[in-house]
């Protein structure tokens, strides 16, 4: 049986100084990048990443991320993203991250859900067998103190903003990155609040995929005083986007 | 007499699967970022980098900067950049930059030119004297085969494109990120470009700030086949940044 430090990996980043907002913290959309790069080394290094999978015709997909941040790590600061796989199911698998500062101490965690299809057929595959099922030998028991990603339900009918993709928001699949709608998401916001509040909590749930060319509808509804909850469609109809955020 | 050996700095990148467009090559926004941390990391280590500067109220501030590439580094695959330090002047330096593959072969280069300012006055410092003048210590003969940053003329008086600054734009000086203006003047050109075509060189002067808020107006004018020169104007009036793009 493995240990569990082996189930766990580690990753040093700095706040680099054109990945922070005005207020000299990390963006959100940065850290998100790194987190979907640290889950995809830590595959990757135990042999389900997805050069390995490419090979059999499989890809990850994230379908649900949810971070939640006491503080932001300030420009220029080092700090480091810890991750591990904490279910195994069928056609999904939860993986789980913290983000410690300079010092070791968490300043926040994330919860992810992934697929995995097949880039034929574009069907989910089986976690359980594939590849002997050996994804369950790195499950792994470690605290993440924060909520599962939660259901989200915007009835907002008017749109907030409108935005037209383009080149710049094109990932290597041909459709728009996932970090991309983070920035979009957050840039519904005045730039006053990021000033007074920070983001505790950012959620989003990927439904479909958009592509160059399409016009994406942000639809905004307040939920509380600081909880907002968004729903991003494409060409006014397809919902290919939810989102939740919770400042503080 | 300083080694020229200790006066290159060599920065090992890898390219990141969200750092490459739908061609699987890096994109060039995400290389201008990389340069100008390079940039940042190699005057920190010498001792006239930000933090120090900072202590003396003084900031670095980007003035021009041209990138001409053969090829760009491919999703996944690692890459180095090395900067060294050409000239300086009283009020300017010139910095220069090569790209290696991971076979340590050059794939492209960059130049740019940057001035140094005081925080409270906005007044450029005299480059000679500053710090005993140590910055010129570290003058550098090594070759760059690209041409300088040229002059910059757009007639357009037709404005191709706008674009209202948002959160996501803004950088931790408050005013919009370099690197964004990059992305946005590439935005201008039909993704379909990209798939026939490559960036061969792209020229960038930084002539004033722009702020949240602003609305950005994109003249683009054709010089030949394959290149445009670009003006951006903030608010429909002052010139913000001008750029020549071409592609092969």
């Amino acid at each position: 049986m493995m240990s569990d430090e082996n189930k766990v990996g580690t990753y040093p980043f700095v706040a680099e100084p054109f990945h922070v907002d005005f207020m000299e913290r990390l963006t959100m959309g940065v850290l998100g990048n790194h987190l979907l790069n640290c889950a995809g080394f830590h595959a990757a290094e135990r042999g389900f990443g997805i050069a390995t999978l490419n090979e059999n015709h499989y890809t990850w997909v994230l379908s649900r991320l949810a971070i939640e941040m006491e503080e932001m790590p300030r420009a220029y600061e080092k700090f480091s993203v810890q991750t591990w796989v904490e279910n195994v199911y069928r056609l999904f698998t939860d993986r789980n991250f913290a983000i410690l500062n300079q010092e070791g101490k968490p300043i926040g965690y994330a919860r992810s859900i992934w697929a995995m299809i097949s880039m034929e057929t574009r069907k989910p595959a089986d976690l359980l067998t594939l590849h002997g099922g050996s994804i369950t030998d790195y499950v792994c028991q470690k605290d993440c103190p924060i909520a599962k990603p939660g259901r989200i339900k915007v009835e907002e009918q008017q749109a907030l903003d409108e935005y037209k993709i383009r080149y710049s928001d094109i990932d290597l699949n041909g459709h728009v990155n996932s970090v991309k709608y983070i920035e979009h998401i957050l840039d519904l916001f005045p730039m006053e609040w990021f000033r007074q509040k920070t983001v505790k909590r950012f959620e989003v749930a990927y439904v479909a995929e958009s592509y160059y060319g399409d016009t994406l509808s942000f639809y905004r509804q307040q939920i509380s005083e600081n909880e907002f909850d968004i729903e991003v469609k494409k060409n006014g109809q397809e919902v290919v986007v939810r989102s939740k955020v919770i400042f503080n």
